[in-house]
């Protein structure tokens, strides 16, 4: 693409004809990022120089906010426009993204035809395959032969999201096969739909989860993919580019949960202060006030502390190796699960598992543990033939820190997925204060009994 | 589809006739996972009973042990068939996981053609544009018609990957322009290709790296991208079905790198015990080795601990609050690196937007937890006028620490990436541990200050 400010350069030239025929050459992706580089002022002078089908590809990639703005400087015919060139599942999730005022403006320049869809669309559940399907594909009917069905995608493929798979329904809209143009091609013009067609079908349901979808996605290498509604009647379509996307978005959630955020799909930079720190707080706090639990368990050990203080040094060591290996049991179940490659009838399989791996790592580090406090401290005679009890005493609590931070990080994912609870929020931070606290007590119990303190 | 217990019910009562045409009618990944489900010589009569392109398809899917396993069985012949008939990415995928006498034998059955194919695939660094693509394209010349081109699709396109976007190159193969079978079904058929391409292309060359790639299919919904060479000749292109993998496999990878892991693409439950276990200790001992350093700073401090143990209380509160805000902060940071939506030059941006989230997230935390020490401690004799000391010196640490570890969590990624190291290796984990020891200084400077001891 041409560079940014050669275009804005043409803009503030007013040289409008081969700045035109310039945006007209360019990917409406790259038209966005354009729009949404300069001030507002010229991207509405640009926005009105596109052909209406770029215009409209454009404005569905733009952030919401530089889509508010444009708006509101559009004309009335401006904005029937866009929101009749506009798929019907971007005009969706631009509505949704409007404030109430804006929206109902909006939709009100549309026709009711355009209205009807999108009001039906914006009644889906967020994130269900209601929300994210298209209504506009290719529709053939049984009886059709080849070469009339390619006359029905030269005359209806032009809007449609697809046209490389069709789908054949019968007189009530029941989904009865679907033949991709792969196969038309393939096929004699004379041979009927109804004998090409593909009838073992992948479909999904509008209340569908749109992470599940992504599942068949993968799992099919899908195109597209029909969606049914309760009376087996097609409703609609997915199509793969707004699958990648899902399934970007669907990662990023679980990043932000597992870190202990709200999570939020808004880009970083775009993100104001007030609304990062509030995504934050919330689970900052509740951690903090568990972890003030977690040292109110130090508060009954003040005797042992006072004396001997090294007992201490070892605090930081022991929270931060659990909180580690926590995290890594944890991680791996919890992708698992939303890979769906673990499911929670996997339970003991992981259990096991866990438990050799923790006891494996574990002896390996508190062996080395054992060492370097021993090697360290064995000279000093402050602590003289006690050493080796410290020695032990801290190996012994990493031991089964380890061992328990594996399976509390391999356990708890599942169990929250059982109890419908997003699997995700039982990551590190989580597992960390549950496994500080254990390996607290054991600690200090086991320093109790083999130091006598 | 079918029951797998049924399926296998039939095979064992010899109903093969009835089981090859029902097998003949399922998807390729249905009949993957029965395979993955039975007996290795159950699979095996299976899987001689698909028609040869199915089998290959199924074989695509499935996981490399049992490929070998196949692989092992199968006849000269069969396994001919199944290297010819494998799209030629997912058999450069099948090779690469083979153990190399197997590859060996494999590649030896395979047509000198598709041989030398294989094998000059196999040249690209892993996860480069040139490991994932095929050179199964439908390749077009502009002085055709459409309906040269429609003649061309019909000849060649069975064995394509995909039919729908075809590539125009001259004599010397380099790319011209790319059209879309759309765009073909809406021409008319005299109308000649050079006038109907694109010619603005979005493109990518062999050795750029897969997530790149994944970021233009998202950007600019791509079915499929043409892959050039260093000459700008046409080479290969990569599907959008691989894509979706590509985007799981990178998310996939940097969860287990932000959890202090080796990160391994196998599924969780066909990993053995011993691996999972190596995967882990590496880094779990480098950040015990760094929390014993930790700890040291501790036992620098014995005799403010002696003089006062209830400042260890506090220990694990500000740990786990530094190591979570600090969590936060790496995790949105890279994240957005990933996405692209942040990128080094942001650096300063981030800075100041994480030292005020930090400043406000610590304001209130600090404030709540200075409330919540001297309500909890006030009345108690053994303090007397030294709470409101204690309960700022807890405070003002919990600040410093809350600012700190935002700061290095936005910080820390964005210079890995600036030094060529992979973002995600600077997640929780290690920044827990630079936090801790920072925030561990502060805390006790603090209380020898403002507590004289």
């Amino acid at each position: 693409m041409k560079d940014f400010n050669e275009l804005e350069k043409m803009l503030d030239e007013k040289r409008f004809r081969l700045l035109h025929d310039e945006l007209a050459e360019e990917n409406s992706a790259d038209i966005a990022a354009l729009l949404e580089t300069v001030p507002i002022e010229k991207a509405v002078l640009l926005f009105r120089m596109l052909p209406k089908d770029l215009a409209a590809k454009a404005f569905a990639d733009l952030f919401s906010e530089v889509q508010q703005s444009l708006v509101e400087r559009l004309s009335d015919k401006e904005i029937f426009n866009v929101i009749e060139e506009l798929f019907l599942d971007d005009a969706v999730d631009f509505i949704e993204e409007m404030p109430a005022s804006i929206a109902k403006k909006v939709l009100a320049y549309a026709t009711p035809e355009t209205r009807e869809q999108i009001n039906h669309l914006l009644k889906y559940p967020e994130s269900s395959a209601g929300s994210i399907m298209t209504v506009e594909y290719v529709n053939l009917k049984r009886r059709m032969t080849v070469a009339q069905a390619f006359d029905r995608i030269r005359e209806t493929g032009l809007d449609k999201e697809t046209v490389y798979i069709c789908y054949v329904t019968d007189s009530e809209r029941r989904l009865k096969g679907v033949v991709s143009v792969k196969t038309l091609l393939l096929s004699q013009p004379e041979q009927v739909i109804n004998d090409i067609m593909e009838t073992n079908l992948i479909i999904t349901r509008t209340d569908a989860d749109q992470e599940e979808i992504a599942r068949l996605f993968e799992k099919y290498d899908l195109l597209s993919i029909p969606v049914i509604d309760s009376e087996d009647r097609l409703v609609g379509i997915i199509t793969v580019d707004d699958i990648v996307d899902v399934v970007q978005e669907e990662a990023t959630e679980d990043f932000q949960i597992m870190a202990a955020m709200t999570p939020s799909d808004k880009p970083y930079l775009k993100t104001g202060v007030a609304r990062l720190a509030t995504n934050r707080i919330v689970w900052l706090f509740v951690l903090m006030v568990a972890a003030m639990v977690t040292g109110g368990i130090l508060e009954k050990f003040e005797k042992a502390i006072r004396a001997m203080p090294i007992l201490t040094v070892f605090i930081p060591m022991l929270m931060d190796t659990g909180g580690n290996s926590g995290s890594q049991s944890s991680t791996l179940i919890i992708r698992g699960m939303a890979l769906s490659e673990i499911t929670p009838r996997d339970f003991f399989k992981v259990v096991w598992k866990e438990m050799r791996v923790g006891l494996m790592v574990g002896v390996i580090l508190s062996s080395i543990n054992f060492l370097r406090v021993w090697l360290t401290y064995t000279s000093n005679p402050e602590y003289g033939a006690e050493v080796m009890k410290i020695a032990g005493t801290v190996s012994a609590t990493l031991l089964f820190t380890v061992v328990v931070a594996n399976l509390v990080g391999g356990v708890l994912p599942i169990i929250a997925k059982k109890c419908k609870i997003d699997p995700a929020v039982m990551a590190a931070p989580l597992i960390t204060t549950i496994v500080d606290a254990l390996s607290l007590i054991v600690y200090f119990s086991l320093a109790a009994i083999l130091l006598g303190i």
